[in-house]
């Protein structure tokens, strides 16, 4: 079960919510990228970030010198990471809408220090993306690994919203001569494009063909 | 040409900037969500929300009751729309990365009061998801329009951020036995689904099946 506290409680739309936590993995482990939202200096700041998952625990990094993360430390951060699985296109304007899948984290990202559970966050980041890429590419080096700051957020206050199935139309709009229905949304893997730098010879992966 | 300021200047990897405003519509236009940051009680709250842009202007749109614009009147906020293109897949774990399109948009929203620009406001989010769409369905009845907020952003303080391409990866790592490329992420859309309610005998209008 998902806790609620004032924030991931909906206040509107009670019924799109799921309290379920496997609905929270599902959606965070098939997303790409997350959406990072800080404050600095007052201000909202959103950024578009790659994240890797382990059992409650959400894993970001950045350049230690990105400014979201500037300062090192504790960040109040809220991550948010949304599919959108089609347009819901209704019989009026206002009941238009889309089916999605979206959760949305709230706390306080720590600065992880300890180097053991840095290489743990960046090779969940990795293998989030692409498993199997971890072991088969090169490791990080002690120079990157200076350059790379790994937070670790926990899934302790999170929200899952969900919407399927066709629009929710007013009872009165059913008798239009209007179309309705769901206009789905297909995000799919390409054939893989290989660099034109590379070696001859070296065909693509196993578990990079798997991915798709 | 895109302003610069200190929040739209990149700190890191300037190459992957652009400055050119077609760039900003170009992201803009073609996405379909965005990533609305706002600060609440001093924490970031990220939301998924739709938007439509007029000129340099953005619209979004929420329930008057909706916490991220409970207040009323001015918001500052951060308006962020990724499109995610391609996985990177380098030689070394360090240089994965993402070929992306995102915009971020920075500043102060306000409640649009205007009975007339909160229709083209509104027209403006909709022909945004499918365009046809505002003529061709029953439009916000007076009930709907004032539980309907409306919200305008100028576009004077935005940046753009792309990446396209192969991996770039280190001298020395050429030279590892690694297959390395992009794998490319399609975003297209489905066969549109009929509301099982729809009235016998309505089509797929036109402009839906255009919008494929």
């Amino acid at each position: 079960m998902l806790s609620t506290t004032p924030r991931t409680t909906l206040g509107r739309e009670k019924h799109r919510a799921s309290t379920d936590r496997a609905d929270l993995y599902d959606v965070l482990d098939s997303g790409l990228i997350c959406h990072l939202g800080v404050v600095t200096d007052g201000h909202p700041m959103v950024v578009p970030t790659a994240y890797g998952r382990i059992g409650d625990t959400l894993y970001l990094h950045g350049s230690t010198g990105a400014r979201s993360l500037r300062a090192g430390g504790e960040h109040e951060v809220c991550v948010t990471v949304t599919h959108v699985d089609g347009l819901v296109l209704a019989r009026s304007v206002f009941n238009h809408s889309f089916n999605y899948r979206s959760a949305i984290v709230y706390g306080t990202a720590r600065t992880v220090t300890d180097e053991d559970e840095r290489l743990e966050g960046l090779r969940a980041l990795t293998e989030h993306l692409a498993p199997g890429q971890w072991d088969y590419t090169r490791r990080p080096s002690r120079k990157e690994l200076a350059a790379t700051a790994v937070l670790a957020l926990s899934l302790a206050e999170a929200s899952v919203k969900l919407r399927t199935g066709p629009p929710n139309d007013e009872e009165e709009d059913y008798a239009l001569p209007v179309w309705a229905g769901v206009l789905p949304i297909v995000t799919t893997w390409g054939e893989p494009e290989t660099d034109p730098a590379l070696q001859n010879g070296i065909e693509v992966p196993v578990h990079i063909r798997a991915r798709r």
